[in-house]
């Protein structure tokens, strides 16, 4: 029987090795995870999770615990498009979205890494298996660095085989993200793949200006500009410059997903299977990206998202996010000659936390 | 100094007399408050709150006492407009709308209640001073009932001098709805104002084949024909009937509102001041609805809802709540011979909580 016998919540906070910094959520010192283990009644246990960027980890282990985990107990896990509905439901008064869609992720990913270890395969060959590697960059938190940390920073990434790089920005003066961007594209030549993220800092007006003065740098895209519930705003943005706009992390419904791509005028999509109701979650953003021709790519979490990404068709670029959540699992993350990522090839998601890692920095567990 | 001192929070879960149910949320057995109690170096207390149908109120409690508290001690209570976008945008993350909307309400509503103390005045009077009084309507949770039982709930109703009705649709046949439509304005006579509510329920072909059959009973509003989020699927309803369009209580931020105004064609807006971001967020889209020609409304917690609607010159009509908080405080409810609900008169939100009636009912404080 694949029924619910047990779930198990646990929430860490770990410390980053330096204090990250971007232009609207300010400093990072440390994040949170969220790990929700479910075992069924044969034994099968699956493994979810979710993370943020140092706030809320205790609300998001009471809806887990608290409000989820009855609906679970006793549930058929194969059932993931059911219980996905009625997590949905059951917290909808108190959710469509926002921090509710953190904890539905937690549970949904540990509903599929079940039903990957039921099957006997890797997560990639599960969610639709168009490739096992996917096109990756490296995504840095380093607004607060000087233009010589920068650089060191991005030869950083540029040593460990990235192809990609993306940068903060959002300065007082948007002059001076130009020069960055000017000296990070000089260093990387013109073969690296680069893109900017403004943390939604900016104003419509500024925005656009930065974009036209930043056109001739060769820049893939311009990550959240303004605030992400401005469409129209996207919309005036992507109308005044030849550079592509995404976003997705904010995006907490498969709905803003939808409501983003028909009003924004976005080239790429990013949702976050931590923050988007999980696999389940990020599939539907997946399908939607492909019936309106828009390449998928995604926000945190590279270490599952790494499957996510290989499996599909239209994947963009990965996402290696500067919360290095890898470095606390068993499966080493992996980034081949070529600059891809590549997705593990064991059963489940392939995302198995390594007690002594972890364990210095729990918190609080059931 | 109108510095922040200390900050309580407060959780209760208070039963209902009786089990209520709607097409979505199912029974209701119990509803939860958290109160958030915020004192100020000259000794100056305000008190605020928010509400849910029984789940979430554990994580919301977290997130006032957690993360939002740490911003408020020492902080001016005066700079309101600044602490609702700290607020907003330290939880921005795992925010945007959602639960964290709920704590954000709690806060606000206290801040207010401080706002009006020092200026000693009634909150009718502070938020815009219109009218001391405003119409209303009782609101059903009723979809349980029999015929029999839906007609003596209204008739008591009635009884208590109300001029306006709602009750529940969604039934698994909708004719059943539309017989219970009929029978109530058969009771109700033609000069009580009546609205329906589907609790998003309905698909949209549905809604409008209900639609159109309950057209015959001069229907006020229907409200929340089908997801929230399906601004489009509004339209579409509202384009096929001539009875307005309501909804609110589940859009959690401003934004959502704009768009709503903007694409689904709606006729009244309902935000709650409990899960819209306290009175600083209602009084936002107060303000939306005045500048788009639209009556503004609202959707629970009447205690405090009074003081706001009379307020607003553009004021349609209360919902009197089947939640009744007001029977847990110490002001008592006042429904005039007209049947309209009168602000209290003093300084303040009038909304104090009586610990002889709420304490049985704690679960948790700090």
């Amino acid at each position: 029987m694949s029924n619910i016998k047990s779930v198990k919540t646990e929430y860490y906070q770990i410390p980053l090795a330096e204090v990250l910094s971007d232009a609207k959520h300010g400093d990072h010192t440390h994040f949170e995870i969220v790990v929700c283990r479910i075992t069924c009644n044969d034994g099968i246990e699956g493994v979810g999770y979710t993370y943020t960027g140092g706030k809320g980890g205790r609300a998001i282990y009471s809806l887990v615990e608290d409000e989820i985990k009855p609906i679970l107990i006793g549930a058929d896990s194969a059932r993931i498009a059911k219980l996905w509905e009625d997590m949905t439901y059951h917290l909808h008064y108190v959710g469509r979205g926002g921090l509710v869609s953190f904890a539905i992720s937690a549970v949904d990913i540990a509903l599929w890494d079940i039903k990957c270890k039921r099957l006997n395969q890797p997560l990639w060959q599960v969610a639709g298996g168009a490739n096992n590697s996917t096109r990756c960059y490296a995504g840095g938190i380093d607004l607060n660095f000087s233009e010589e940390k920068l650089l060191a920073n991005i030869q950083g990434y540029l040593d460990r085989g990235f192809k990609g790089v993306k940068i903060k920005v959002g300065k007082e003066d948007y002059r001076e993200d130009v020069a960055r961007v000017a000296a990070v594209r000089k260093l990387i030549g013109n073969d690296t793949i680069f893109m900017v993220d403004a943390n939604y800092s900016l104003t419509v007006e500024t925005a656009i200006r930065f974009a036209r003065a930043i056109e001739k740098y060769d820049i893939t895209w311009f990550e959240e500009p303004t605030i992400p519930d401005d469409y129209q705003g996207y919309a005036r943005i992507a109308q005044s410059t030849s550079i592509a706009l995404a976003m997705g992390e904010n995006l907490h419904t498969v709905y803003e997903f939808n409501y983003a791509v028909q009003q924004a005028k976005l080239g790429f999509l990013q949702p976050d299977a931590s923050n988007i109701g999980g696999i389940t979650g990020w599939m539907k953003v997946a399908e939607l990206a492909y019936i309106n021709n828009l390449p998928i790519c995604t926000h945190g979490m590279h270490e599952l998202h790494v499957s996510l990404m290989s499996s599909q068709p239209h994947a963009g670029y990965m996402e290696v996010h500067s919360f290095p959540i890898d470095q606390y699992t068993k499966q080493p993350f992996v980034v081949d000659a070529n600059g891809r990522a590549v997705a593990p090839d064991v059963a489940g998601t392939g995302v198995e936390f390594d007690p002594a890692l972890v364990g210095p920095h729990l918190i609080k567990q059931s």
